[in-house]
């Protein structure tokens, strides 16, 4: 990065020019510092002191920890607006339009989350990164979308469900999961879902 | 590999000396052979030839191209023979069946099933040889498992299921996934499995 100012303290919104380049240093910092320090430990204050800016600016651009997360790797919307958007549905709704809008961000091999999962399987600096990301939307976000006992627990298999689902789709490409349309899917995973957070009784075929 | 023999046609059991010592040279060579060719295009023939030994022997040890898949990769069960097993159990039993085994087969972050899915993550060798070896055990057991329409792709998102909840158990090592012990996830997820094979309705709390 040639971007390094000299001198000392700065102004909010000091760095001249364009602010597209100003965004992609932030990003590249922001993925830098989640690599190294994971989700929790790392802050926005370090993140702007290592994009060389002012944390105001960090926030200004992308409004919280969480989003600048999100953004520094690619995926097109941040989990916890997501699971708020869902909580304002009807209930009896909130199950498909998980699966659907979960398959709507891993659409194919090469949907930016998919290399979140690629990298969790083989390094522990980002899976502990995924941890503390995704274990920190499970607990916020459990006590509307999957209130009662176990909610969090039944949240997170839900969440795991659709991991395994874009694992056997994208990464295994396995049949009869690669073909599926998105409107299949939904029609088969979205009442398991609906089910992990309404914590109701299954009726079986028996 | 120093014990590559001398000459020219072998009969059965030639290889003297210590059995386990010939178990384990198959078993590298069905590693090597799995992983250049996949599963669908390894053959016991190669794989005893590459071991230097009559293919009767390599069927001797193993009884089948699965059984030595699933022993090559260190899995304490080859997955057919644990469909058929459960194929056997009254129907209402084998959600939860089949939730208990897979769970005893992935049990730590230590299980060799769990290198199978860290290795498909990142290699498309490993994925392809996953998924020609899933696949075929999803196509046969599905109409005794999962019989009527989408039976396989019902059986599929089972087995997805799985998959996610020891990405997220043991790799990820999310919570309050990871600290869930088998009984309270046999509890949860039974019901879920059973749902799929059965094809029924959920009903929901709505």
């Amino acid at each position: 990065m040639s971007a390094r100012s000299q001198g000392g303290r700065r102004p909010v919104g000091r760095r001249p020019g364009d602010p597209s380049q100003t965004r992609a240093t932030i990003l590249a910092a922001a993925r830098r510092q989640f690599a190294e320090r994971g989700y929790e430990r790392a802050t926005i204050r370090a993140i702007a002191a290592r994009a060389d800016v002012d944390p105001a600016l960090v926030l200004h651009h992308f409004g919280s920890k969480q989003r600048l997360f999100a953004a520094a790797h690619e995926l097109p919307v941040d989990p916890g607006d997501l699971f708020a958007r869902i909580a304002d549905l009807p209930p009896p709704e909130r199950g498909a339009a998980i699966v659907r809008s979960y398959l709507s961000i891993v659409s194919s091999p090469s949907s930016p989350a998919l290399s979140l999962l690629r990298a969790a399987a083989t390094h522990e600096d980002a899976a502990r990164m995924l941890r503390e990301f995704v274990g920190a939307a499970f607990l916020v976000h459990a006590p509307r979308l999957a209130p009662g006992p176990d909610g969090a627990r039944r949240l997170a298999l839900a969440g795991a469900h659709m991991v395994g689902i874009v694992f056997g789709r994208f990464i295994v490409e396995i049949e009869p999961l690669a073909s599926a349309t998105t409107d299949e899917l939904v029609e088969l995973v979205g009442p398991v879902v609906q089910h992990y957070l309404d914590g109701a009784a299954l009726g079986t075929s028996s």
